[in-house]
């Protein structure tokens, strides 16, 4: 039968967890390669899932009294220049303009990998007063960083993603919003996409180039590793001061005025596959599916078929994203593709159902098969969405927690990280060379300072000195 | 008084029609200038009348069973190069990329000028069979062509738009989505922005690069100069040809598939501004106005006024995109920034309006000042909405055909394009040299062969030669 064939054709994720989730963003039709190396083709299934977290996001930004504008994608190299740390974070990962038609430019532009330096030459233009501030910005685009390795939304070198930008009278109001938007990004994985998030302060080595803060959620994926899902950065008036930013405020005297940046990608299309992904394919939040119910009818010549079908899929498209497959492929066929496109509810119906007036409801996540009264079709497709949702939820929190290991001292640490996979909570000193020590001796990186923190030991796990935080460490994407 | 000097800053368009364009782009907000020559900031203000327009497009779009995708940002030359016209009309004007990081690139990568040579590589990877066309598909990004002379929104280095892509079976279904879009952008054009085209098909001299056929629609601006507003091409086969996209009909036999592609651009706004506007600033179309209706406030000290006011924001901004303002800015100066910036309708309230339960309705199109009883608030302003859009429409349409002109001969031609400003209707032969001189003797291009055609002649305005087809001729942006 097609339909096991289909499912044969993704690598189970024991066996190799890599080829598994290229086989999913392959054969689900989320991307396609190109010849341009390290930059794909998002397909419509895979683009739509990235509309459907834009529409959310982007409400969520709105809401919190953000606007949207556009900046040039080009950035001079003398602008990237201005600041020092941001340039030298950036620079060695930039794509170069050298020409434009046949001319050698004569000053090269570096495609923006990040659009801080662009933004502020902006407010240096616009902010005067006390009265232009604040400004809340963001931009959805693409920005290309130069990477060795890439794989499919985790890592490419373009990508697409929005960059909020925000610039305040005070120290306070900007931390204020680092936080908040940290906030919007926690509220918006795990009310939307379903996934678990710890967040948490970066330590210094890990912070964003120019950042004087940078705050992050961080995710952890089915194989245990972390994945660094959302930043949030406070910048201080480092930049305001290297591009000369300033305003009068109330007494007319001039300031400097403080600075946020904040960002999400495309990544968290793979954070959503490898948060719920099993081995028949995509599993997708509810929230974000492109298609949420697909409504299969079961012996389709049978008279009266198509038509009840069609009919209960135009009662159920009013209140969900909805599609029906009329297609001559095989019921089984359908199941499997609509399984490995991690569809959330597929309705079956058939003669038999149609004569009890009922249809049969199949759970993607559970694999559960609920008869359903069509009369009670609609509130039990809202009823099963929202819990779909809460299971993956609950689901991928367990497994998180189940792959969360504490370290009391070096030994301990080390073993957790020859011998499993997921996060390590740690007491850490403080010091660049304890953190760096972790990383040689055991292989995994500071995901980040948790504001929720334990008391674990007194001690740092490395150097055995004082130390007041507990840190997670994991292998990162 | 303030408002007065903000008006008078803008200087008005008889006087300088291009620094009037400059004037409203700047003080309206809508962009602003960076260091990147050819590039701009689009202002909050700006983005959201763009993001207006995408949201309307998009809808209508995906109602005709579009897709959205996104292609990378990158063409390696020797794409680019694979089909000859299209090389050829673009490689000119393209940005190079010759570094990625530190080191050169073995090969250049072009920046998209657009994205023919993406979607055609893709093509060749997914379509096989009969059963995988057609491929409908959108993708709304940003594209980098090396101007020399840049104007904001009209011609700059970068711009953002949208580009269809599709691929068909046959001829016959790639010509009817050609058409079947261009008459989608004629409809959004005249509906939503109140601006009326003329839908045609270019000669072959202004064909787009690797075309069969061109589409296109021209609208009137304000200073009689035409401006191309959107372009719907059809391929043939000659894309699929180069690139050796091929797919096996239903008789199992290898068949080359036949392409179009369409696009419009932030050029729009433009459009929008020099159809509309006035020597107030901006007029907005409603459909796509970020600000539908402005409340303020008159006499804001008085007691109850500040409430007033804000129950009827709160009213109406349920049915429109509504704002109130409740700065300390004078009423004055508030009625002039709102005009300025193109708000459709402007709703005053002060004490003795509260005393009759009524309000004013000022319309920005007409400048009309409209009593209206609270009671009837909603259904007033959105009939005012519709007749603004009306209006518009009906006035620019006006304007456009008072100022077409038809030129039976030669020195009549002449005439009109040394002391006219519009488009110019004449018959012609069809043949280049003809075309060309009338470039050169009157320094206008053909717009389009008009769908609507009208018999003025039998004889070409330029060699007397048999002629059967009557074009617009005029000064283009």
């Amino acid at each position: 039968m097609k339909d096991d064939k289909k499912v044969k054709e993704i690598t189970s994720m024991d066996e190799d967890f890599a080829r598994w989730y290229t086989d999913v963003v392959t054969k689900a039709e989320l991307v396609g390669y190109t010849t341009v190396k390290g930059c794909m083709v998002i397909r419509p299934y895979g683009y739509a899932i990235w509309e459907n977290i834009q529409k959310i996001m982007d409400g969520m930004f709105k809401e919190t009294g953000h606007e949207n504008v556009y900046m040039p994608m080009f950035i001079p190299e003398s602008l990237l220049q201005k600041e020092k740390d941001h340039v030298e974070g950036f620079a060695p990962e930039v794509a170069w303009v050298t020409h434009g038609g046949n001319e050698k430019l004569e000053e090269r532009l570096c495609v923006r990998p990040t659009s801080e330096t662009l933004f502020c030459e902006h407010y240096a233009n616009v902010v005067h007063s006390w009265r232009d501030l604040p400004k809340l910005y963001n931009q959805w685009c693409s920005v290309v960083r130069w990477e060795k390795t890439t794989r499919p939304f985790l890592r490419s070198r373009e990508f697409l993603w929005q960059e909020g930008h925000t610039i305040h009278a005070s120290a306070e109001e900007a931390k204020a919003e680092t936080i908040k938007m940290l906030n919007v990004y926690a509220e918006f994985c795990e009310k939307y996409l379903a996934m678990p998030v710890v967040k948490g302060i970066k330590t210094e080595k890990e912070r964003f180039a120019g950042a004087e803060e940078t705050y992050t959620i961080e995710a952890l994926m089915h194989d245990g590793k972390a994945l660094q899902s959302g930043t949030s950065h406070y910048f201080g008036d480092g930049f305001a001061r290297a591009f000369g930013i300033q305003f009068a405020n109330k007494e007319n005297k001039l300031q400097y005025p403080h600075q946020t940046s904040w960002g999400t990608t495309t990544r968290l299309i793979g954070a959503v596959i490898m948060t719920h992904g099993d081995d028949n394919g995509l599993v997708l939040p509810p929230a974000v599916a492109p298609i949420q119910l697909m409504v299969i009818p079961v012996a389709m010549h049978k008279e009266g078929v198509t038509e009840k079908a069609t009919e209960i899929y135009n009662r159920l498209n009013k209140i969900c994203r909805a599609k029906i497959d009329l297609s001559e492929n095989s019921p089984g066929w359908k199941y499997a593709e609509y399984e490995m496109k991690g569809v959330p509810l597929r309705l079956e119906i058939g003669p038999r159902d149609i004569e009890n007036n009922s249809c049969v409801i199949a759970r993607r996540d559970t694999g559960e098969k609920i008869t359903v009264l069509l009369d009670e079709v609609e509130n039990k497709v809202l009823e099963l969405l929202q819990d779909i949702r809460d299971n993956l939820f609950n689901r991928a929190k367990l497994r998180r927690d189940n792959m969360t290991y504490t370290a009391h001292n070096l030994e301990e640490f080390k073993n957790i990280a020859d011998n499993k996979s997921g996060f390590i909570k740690a007491m850490w000193c403080g010091c660049r060379e304890c953190e760096d020590k972790l990383k040689e001796y055991a292989g995994v990186t500071s995901r980040c300072i948790p504001f929720e923190q334990e008391h674990i030991e007194d001690t740092c796990v490395v150097c055995g000195k004082k130390a007041d935080k507990m840190l997670y460490f994991g292998k990162a994407y």
